[in-house]
């Protein structure tokens, strides 16, 4: 059921994402088809998703919402045409597909993340029928989250400590950052559009905050235990790596364990909301039971 | 005497900037260290002094423009340091210094470029004493003219029309992208601030736009006769380059004449204004007698 309302949703906004990035189309705009070919290839569109949901949550109507989801997807997008290059992770595929970099040149893919993260900030300033006051304490928690101190924070954790052996504390801290950070945003973010308060936006962090990390454990467990057909990458890379994971510092048992109880967190921290949260619910649900 | 005020401000200015960038230090904070050198290697600070000269000018008070002067310089500065990147410019050295990329690593500097971008907006958004209204209609332009259509816009003609013989018009309008619209959002954003009108908020954008193109066809002068040594850059790589300038499609002499004639409109733009323009026209004067 929440597989099918997640696909309902992505295929909704992407046609929204379409209509967003369809204004240009002249000699001079490679920038253009690179951010549009990257932010269209597919994906769950779980930020999206997310910020959806807790807008409901929190009483809001309309699509009013659209505006920061779009502004989410875009960062998200642009943090992978970034982390791709080949002076960070030089991945040459992406869904399957060719990364931003071989689609189109080094140069272009550079200046196409920095235009959706410019353009992240730009729409979400656009948002219609919601107060200004609103407006600015979304972009502040959008920029704060996705920067130095979150999710660029937490790219950099990563590069540090590629091929190290580290305390299960920097690993938590890492994925708090690199993959938590924006899903808080998320939350946060639709909370705030809602007008909800501040045990509600403390409630979506808290949500979003133990989803990521158990995302992220997940992934670790998939990397040993996978499908590479359906994973649509190989699997065991972690460990041919020497990368520290939740799972080469655990266990897999103790991390299968683990990704239970960050879910069990996420799902309790919904207590606060007397809206209907059992969307949220599912979907935390149906993370921790994902082959891919 | 102008010389001494941009002087006076842009010392003010560093130590606001310095206390802004101070926050981090820690074991995982590669980015910080290399933002701050960064942001910190100088520069003459044009575009916060053009923002806070039209926010005196349209009867701002305070200092309350300074978190949005700190984005404009944050943004010129990830420009600078990506622009500088191997895929790119390929520049060692910026301001006479290594450039990020070769003081740090690539993967240092185009995350920290990232950061700088993510936290313009970010401090944008923290601005006190003034509406949220105007905030977002700030933080709005200043994402406009920093991205697809603006200052990457003219990145993205710059790197297309490389080595390439092109009409003037595509020269001007990447000059009015690549340098004209960071100081259109200076001068522009100053003025939302003030809470100035919708003249002169479209005088502001005028002045600075025609600033902009005198401004870089005064560097494109200077590459054909400038000293070396004042400009702490090789002279002549322009023709070396076969690169498409306005002094190369329209010759020296012409050139020199258009610098006053773009120089005259911005300052004619200016009669809009009741305040005291004086620093504005000097500012002007200024950067066309200028050997660097």
């Amino acid at each position: 059921m929440i597989k099918e309302e997640l696909k309902a949703f992505s295929e909704i906004f992407e046609n929204y994402l379409k209509e967003v990035m369809s204004a240009q189309n002249n000699q001079y705009s490679a920038h253009y088809d690179a951010m549009k070919y990257s932010i269209l290839l597919g994906g769950k569109r779980l930020r999206p998703f997310i910020l959806r949901a807790f807008y409901l949550v929190c009483g809001g109507e309309g699509e009013d919402f659209l505006n920061f989801a779009a502004s989410l997807e875009m960062i998200h997008t642009y943090s992978l045409i970034h982390d791709d290059l080949p002076s960070m992770d030089n991945d040459d595929f992406r869904r399957g597909k060719p990364s931003c970099h071989k689609a189109f040149d080094e140069a272009t893919a550079l200046l196409a993340g920095d235009a959706l993260l410019t353009m992240a900030f730009e729409i979400a300033a656009k948002t219609k029928n919601i107060s200004s006051d609103l407006i600015v304490d979304g972009i502040s928690e959008l920029a704060k989250l996705s920067g130095a101190d979150g999710m660029i924070g937490g790219q950099i954790v990563d590069l540090a400590i590629e091929s190290k052996k580290v305390p299960i504390e920097t690993v938590l801290d890492m994925y708090k950052k690199k993959t938590g950070a924006l899903l808080v945003a998320a939350a946060k973010i639709g909370t705030i559009l809602a007008g909800g308060n501040y045990d509600m936006k403390l409630a979506a962090e808290e949500y979003a905050l133990n989803l990521g990390i158990a995302f992220q454990i997940q992934d670790d467990i998939l990397d040993v235990i996978g499908d590479s057909k359906l994973l649509g990458k190989p699997v065991g890379s972690d460990a041919k790596n020497q990368k520290s994971t939740y799972v080469s510092l655990k266990g897999l048992e103790q991390a299968k364990l683990d990704v239970i109880e960050y879910t069990n967190k996420a799902k309790n921290a919904l207590k606060v909301f007397d809206g209907d949260t059992s969307q949220l619910i599912e979907l935390a649900n149906y993370l921790i039971d994902r082959k891919y």
